[in-house]
């Protein structure tokens, strides 16, 4: 008994296996983890408590309650300046994740050639090969002239995660707006993950939905809220691309978790603006701790490092481990075998142990 | 812009359409609906905020925390009598519509042949034509030697909800037998979807994973304690298909919401069975308020009625609409086009109104 042909392309991802590591060490200076470290805040939790105990646990409607779809809308609005938002273009899903699975499974054909922006979000060219995508990686320092040579190409789509996963950076204006251009020339749909937003530590984010309209935009609560397991997102885009999603989704996970819906009309209705401050000055430690002994550049948005070591990425986890210290290594996420990946929303005593540990790896060699 | 071709074959579900006219029609006669209409237990409940107050939003490990699935080990084993059930042949899910398309889509290939039991769960055949399956429909009353002209042939599964939605058929510990030994003569994998277990008004029954190790076995919590906005279920398989479901789950929907899986251990708890008199009796009293106007069999189990009407579904349902009366056309279930199906899950006083209104439309011809 087979699997389809499919199935033969994915492995388990490296990130669960340096979580399943994780569990194998005492005390250990965990730098791997892709969520935030503080707690789901309380008037999030008495929102979905509310909800539970008001009887929301049956279906919703498969695009998602309308008053989270209109609470969104006017958060695009306003936030994002998206002038055209409404809540007929908005698709709640469930989490990131399954929104970029409803997109990639409703858009690729096998074949089809889909433009990265690298590195990249390790799901991007994972589920882009499972359903046969070919991926062409652009360099995220990218000049808006180095597009000009891709606009007689055909691409079915443009991604990127912005803030990024894995290397924090902000993607420019300017950039973004190449990119916009690039996917009206060439056909493309451009998606845009922006799941980090809030964790923008240079006021340099811009959602590009605000100035090309057909923008698909991907906005996530997980990592804002600390809400990971709870399982919420919502995709914009325009009404034809919702329509089609939506019907898929009535194959895939029917509707959003109900109770989660509700929690996310209260979230967007919270401050997060201490812990975004905390996370700044932890981007900065980590900064000001490794530049002496890495190549390293400050990251603008996000919770994450990404720097080049000295060895083998694959060595360089190793040593790590060694210390205690769990990082994922790069290559899952580029082409190069030598960078790693530190995520810092830990608290600050793992990190400062973990900026000792790395302060000493780098003198091995 | 184009989609995938595989989206081309998909549409809104009609039983989503059923539920927006629904919502048009002042005190409709909602017979339409495919879930409970009692609440969720308050214990489950209680189980779901407690899980929320202490924390537990972030994500879990991808197949499930290994409480749920301990817990399910077991009730597989006490309840299901299937002796070999142990947590690392379990998978946890976002709902059972997520379990089969994780199932669809890691099995299926282009060209595949299919058996359906028929009539069948819609998402059966949308799904596997969606990933280029082909159907090959078995009447639900086939008798165990029809089965012997298909031994030559080749099928990658044979799938069958039990009891059966839409007809509330349970299938016969003879049948289960038989399509266990066309799947292992076939080399199909065996697919039991037993979401409506509980609403068993017989004790007739049974699960083919107790007798047939290969069987893949698809439980759900949203039907049996009105979790159906909550999302969750099981996959019960083999070790090496339980491996390759979790990696893809890591490219999906992650984990299951990790509130719902505490709150699902609780649920295994739950004493339902005033729920599943009521419904017993509901069940007969549809057959004894519909026998002398339709032909009609008393259902097995689940909470459907399916049944033949004088004209066609299509015709019958806008004549039915007339009289405020929702029902879901059968032909999105099987191939015939004069079936309706009627769900039973309502309060007294709706389904006494249905009654009369199906008696005074059976006179319409």
């Amino acid at each position: 008994m087979d699997f389809a042909n499919r199935m033969y392309g994915i492995d388990s991802s490296p990130i669960r296996k340096a979580f399943e590591l994780a569990r194998t060490i005492q005390n250990p200076i965990n730098l791997s983890i892709g969520q935030p470290h503080f707690p789901c805040p309380p008037n999030i939790i008495d929102a979905l408590t509310k909800a539970a105990r008001d009887g929301k646990t049956s279906y919703t409607l498969t695009g998602g309650i309308p008053e989270l779809k209109s609470a969104m809308a006017e958060k695009y609005r306003t936030q994002n300046k998206i002038s055209y938002a409404h809540e007929d273009r908005i698709l709640v899903t469930s989490g990131i994740s399954s929104a970029l699975f409803l997109l990639f499974n409703a858009l690729v054909n096998e074949g089809d050639e889909c433009l990265v922006v690298s590195p990249y979000f390790l799901m991007y060219p994972a589920m882009l090969k499972f359903y046969g995508g070919k991926v062409v990686p652009l360099e995220e320092s990218f000049k808006p002239e180095d597009l000009e040579s891709l606009k007689s190409k055909k691409f079915k789509l443009i991604i990127f995660s912005n803030p990024s996963n894995p290397t924090g950076k902000v993607l420019s204006k300017e950039q973004l707006k190449a990119l916009a251009n690039l996917a009206e020339n060439t056909g493309a749909y451009l998606i845009s993950d922006e799941i980090y937003e809030l964790f923008d530590y240079d006021n340099q984010f811009f959602s590009i939905g605000s100035e090309y309209e057909k923008t698909i935009t991907l906005t996530g609560f997980s990592k804002t809220y600390n809400m990971t397991g709870l399982r919420l997102a919502t995709i914009l885009a325009e009404d034809k691309v919702i329509k089609a999603l939506t019907t898929l989704q009535q194959y895939t996970v029917v509707c959003a978790p109900s109770i989660t819906q509700w929690a996310g009309i209260e979230a967007l209705k919270t401050d997060m603006s201490a812990y975004i401050q905390d996370y700044k000055e932890k981007r900065d430690f980590v900064y000001e701790s490794l530049k002496d002994y890495y190549p390293i550049q400050k990251s603008g948005g996000a919770f994450y490092s990404f720097f080049q070591v000295p060895v083998t990425d694959e060595e360089f986890i190793q040593r790590a481990v060694k210390k205690d210290l769990i990082l994922v290594p790069g290559f899952i996420f580029c082409d190069q075998k030598n960078f790693v990946r530190l995520s810092f929303a830990t608290e600050w005593d793992t990190l400062k142990r973990g900026m000792i540990a790395l302060q000493e790896l780098s003198k091995e060699s």
